[in-house]
């Protein structure tokens, strides 16, 4: 990951700032002829858009991505398909509300880049935070629906986990669930309690933290690329390079770090032919930075949206002391449209390791690539 | 990050296993001009060297390093120093016992890298780990030795801030005390009592996790690279590809998620030259991906070293099931040697970054690159 | 270089095929606070247009470009201002005729991309060559206006110096002269031959190939990264990367070959404080992959356009023996309007070089980065 | 291809100077179980090596490589065997007679790279050209042993086929005589008369330069990667990056600016399953970036020797004016040892290339990759 780029075989640059004219992206190196249509990336995009309900900013946003490059008609199917070429996607920017931004155009709000980027840059574009505006999320989003399409058989969904300090109940864990509630929470029970407690903090002017489990189930045995391309050193990468995002975890994360060698090993027995069979994944699907088979499991936290109604003590670029209080629209959880955006990192990084791990390694050991290895593997 | 090289301008390639005639690395993209000793390097190294305490591998290594490129005698003056090209580091295994470890050849340790090795390549190296083994660190804590002299004003400094469930009392922080004991602890009196603690886990033929805390002091603000080449996320890969890492945090971390906007806020005060005061550092130094001004503070979850004594289920690689116990020469908790491994990758990290800042920004904004910003910026 | 994207600090992605909606690109990595106005942009891209002159293709199109992000507008001093985040930029296709191309889905044209494309990806998109179209070239071009703004001091120029088998006439050169005629000559007598020339060849439905020379001039010593990111090393492949280009030579080139050690030595005498006096410029300016100071010259060779009028032997997809003519609208000299592209090449080669030789350098050593060395060193 | 690292999926980082204790790389990317012993690298690091005949340098070396890592002992086999993981190769520098550069330590010897980088880095390695040697090429052609492993049905052969102003006759070519003269060339009449004219252009204590050519065969349709990729961009770099080289041509190069467009086709006819027929290869077997499945071919120009013993003026660090002449050992064409240099580095290309295609592609489409594409495609 550099700059604005980040994959290896499997590149996605994105572009664009929140009150600019559009946002975007360009994915390159996706393998050819892949079935791919507006719808199959919109839908995606329709998971992560604000304005959904009352628990997210108010910006409307239609979101609508066009597909500028790198399809092409297949007419005998009557599909559109990826020719192997660059997948330009671009998003207008249609609700903008510049103006909402002018007060703050000296001022630094606490928690945001304001000020790092003059820092770095020397200037900055104030405008709903120019570049570092969680605006540019929606490209990732639509990146991460072309990554699917590579690593079709692999399943990326997301949970919200946590909120503040309340934890779910994970023994009410049903993933249909994330599909029915405005916080993607798999545990119903917590989703009731959640909306009573974000209308809370949303109504006192104030905002909140969360942290988000994204899990992909399917992996094949053998994905990752050690040392420094280790699977779950790019997820960890990947996971932090979201907006507000403070902490990763692969597994039993930080509690990991409580347990005696012998609770966290994760025995094993023979299974079968999909592969060995795992008595517990403590590791969260990944060994030696390569996937085990196991689902893979990542958490990340997101730090409570800076962007608040009670005022705090900033200073504006000549040094003057003021303090501040975020007008604007704002989620009073940003960490909620994070579980989209985590789906669609982890889907990037695992499209880039198939891709990555065919190209090293082929079909020739390990099982069929994009198959389950042919366990056991000296029989 | 991907295969075995990291970094973008400042770029370490490392090689060698546990049990090969060698391990090393090549810096690549080092500045010119900078004084560089083997004795620069090993003193870094003998901080990881193993066999310094019973509570590390009883492996004797001298780990000495040898310098085979990229300096250049500088009569004049006496000295050693970086020509700018690729600096070699080379290091010999000296006291191998490949033989300890004919026993597990076919047998996949759990917790271990042995079956996603063998899923991955459809071979593995089994003599100690092989390429996966936590002997390669001592290349990245050369690397890191070298990147010190790019950011010579940088403080970077490690500590072990919990072994097992059990947390230091950071009202005792000391950074002198990480010196005096074998645990790299600030809390002398946490030190004292790891000492019994690990004694015991030793004696039990356990092993425990640990958590690593890594500051870095008079970091410049305006560092980093966003969006995809955030200094956070770039910490977060190269923290995460250490041996055994479950969980990453920058700042508060997983904590922020339960805190409210208003009490996450690192509030502003006009400061002085140096640049603005922060009232609290909840952020960890990093906003946005680019560096406050304030301390980098980077945590990392280390599992327990998964080679114990106390036997776990397992098969072979023909799928047959039976039982391990590690016998071999290991480390009860292999967190205390990974102190100067984050240490030297946080360096590297921010070596790399401060190359690439000066190489967008150079000197002409944000105050001269290598010194504090001119703050107040406006003035 | 790979896939789609060039450049290591100065970062561009090129998207977009011959008959898609839009083609276009992403400028990653620029420097902020660099005025950049559309203007800046077109006036590049109205060199390269296609239907200027009869010399070159009649399609028409605007190449209106438009900025999506990445500037600023700076009131104070009423311009717009680059940021430091990515400039993605956009040109639409407006006149394109896909049905001039039906007639050769499934045929492949000699001298085109048609079969490797078919053999690469298992299809390819035919209309005008799809993602292989000199088209992309306008993307290019649009990069290396930007590209210029870094390098504002080196002047870049491009002239066609032999179409078909006709040299020009070396004595005559004069750069004025590029603007005036159609051909980019820098002979005033060899443009005028040139006109009948490729009149005659147009109307024989044949095409000719041709040599172009790209001169930078004001380029400091010391810039370029040895050894494998050399300057001519780097040279080489963004020309080589352009449409029908089949060899590069930097300074004498292939003659060098034939040249004695003593002739093709460029002696040095003691200059000015602008740097040493060269005797001659044998090197094109590059000595060990890293720049002398004198002007960098390069040339390549463009093979003569593909699609022509006489009819070529070929076989289609099925493998069915045919024939084809190509109707469509073509340049009879594609060589022609390589020549913005070839500077537009070498200008972000050059703006990549200035910063990643800042970023290794800084301002220490060489004299301050962005001026001329301070010579000489050692006084 | 950036610093001192080239290749995206197969990776090589090179290291050493001239006069350094050792020169070597790290092969990183390898795919796992390929045979690899030390002998199939000295075989091609054997026809590199200088003193060997009277032509090249006199100057000893063994050039003993060493496997430092990255290979296992298959014992059931009785080979070593790579495991995907870095290969570390070793050459230590023996004959190294430093002092015969002590005089030109502040001279800058005209056609080197002596005053650029010190015009660079503000210092430079003045034994033996330090860095800037062509005793590095040692390493590539180490690399190139690898990657020939993995590119193992492709054939890759070097032939010089110019010698200062002469040219071989094609008609003479004949690929064992390059094994039977010491200037690997094909034409045994021209090695002749090269052998006479070497012995006066060195006995005069002068230089020549020299064409190299190199051929690919059996390369499958398909490899490639455009746009910035492309097969014929990455073999101009990797060509141009190699010491003293000044130009590079694909098949007919610069000769094709002079063709038509009828006389530079490459008509197509059914061929068999292998692929189409082309009845010529002007393209010198890449069109728009992507193997066409004919032989590769690209050609390099070398410059002559600048070390010379004719006196030459220069000037040293001070800018004081002076003569030089090169005492030093040195080859009186440094164009013959390019060879097999420039053989490692198209299989060097060719192996990456190979892997990224099959990372992309996969044998889903255009045939099974590693074999000829299934031709015709569409039945």
């Amino acid at each position: 990951m550099s700059h604005n780029v980040f994959g290896h075989l499997f590149r996605v640059t994105t572009f664009g700032e929140s009150h600019g004219p559009a946002i975007g992206c360009v994915v390159d190196g996706c393998p050819p002829g892949l079935t791919l249509s507006i719808e199959d990336i919109q839908v995606f995009l329709d998971r992560r858009r604000p304005g959904q309900s009352r628990f997210t900013t108010q910006r409307q946003e239609a979101d609508a991505v066009k597909i500028l490059s790198g399809v092409l008609r297949d007419e005998a199917r009557g599909v559109d398909v990826t020719t192997g070429t660059p997948i330009a996607l671009l998003i207008e920017n249609t609700d903008q509300r510049s103006n909402d931004y002018e007060a703050i155009k000296s001022v630094y709000r606490p928690g945001h880049a304001d000020f790092t980027y003059d820092a770095k840059y020397g200037l900055r574009d104030h405008r709903g935070g120019g570049r570092s505006s969680a605006r540019e999320t929606a490209a990732r989003v639509a990146a991460g629906a072309v990554a699917r399409k590579i690593v079709a058989d692999v399943v990326i969904r997301g949970a919200l986990v946590q909120m503040g300090p309340h934890r779910i109940d994970r023994s009410h864990w049903d993933w249909e669930e994330t599909q029915r509630n405005p916080f993607f929470c798999p545990d119903a029970k917590a989703a009731g309690f959640f909306e009573t407690y974000l209308d809370k903090v949303r109504k006192e002017g104030s905002s909140v933290g969360a942290v988000i489990e994204i899990v992909a189930e399917r992996v094949p045995a053998g994905w990752g690329a050690p040392l420094y391309g280790k699977l779950d050193a790019e997820i960890a990468a990947a996971l932090m390079s979201i907006n507000a995002v403070k902490g990763v975890e692969i597994g039993d994360g930080f509690a990991a770090a409580e347990l005696s060698g012998e609770a966290n090993a994760d025995d094993m027995r023979r299974g079968n032919e999909a592969g060995p069979l795992f008595l517990s994944n403590h590791a969260g699907g990944i060994l030696g930075g390569i996937s085990t088979g196991q689902p893979i499991i990542a958490r990340f936290a997101v730090k409570p949206t800076s962007s608040i109604l009670q005022p705090r003590q900033t200073v504006d670029r000549n040094g003057t002391e003021t303090e501040i209080a975020t007008k604007g629209r704002h989620d009073p959880c940003v960490g909620i449209r994070a579980v989209p955006v985590g789906e669609a990192m982890l889907a990037c990084v695992l499209a880039d390791h198939f891709l990555r791990h065919r190209g090293q390694v082929g079909g020739q050991v390990g099982g069929q690539v994009g198959e389950r290895p042919r366990w056991p593997f000296a029989t």
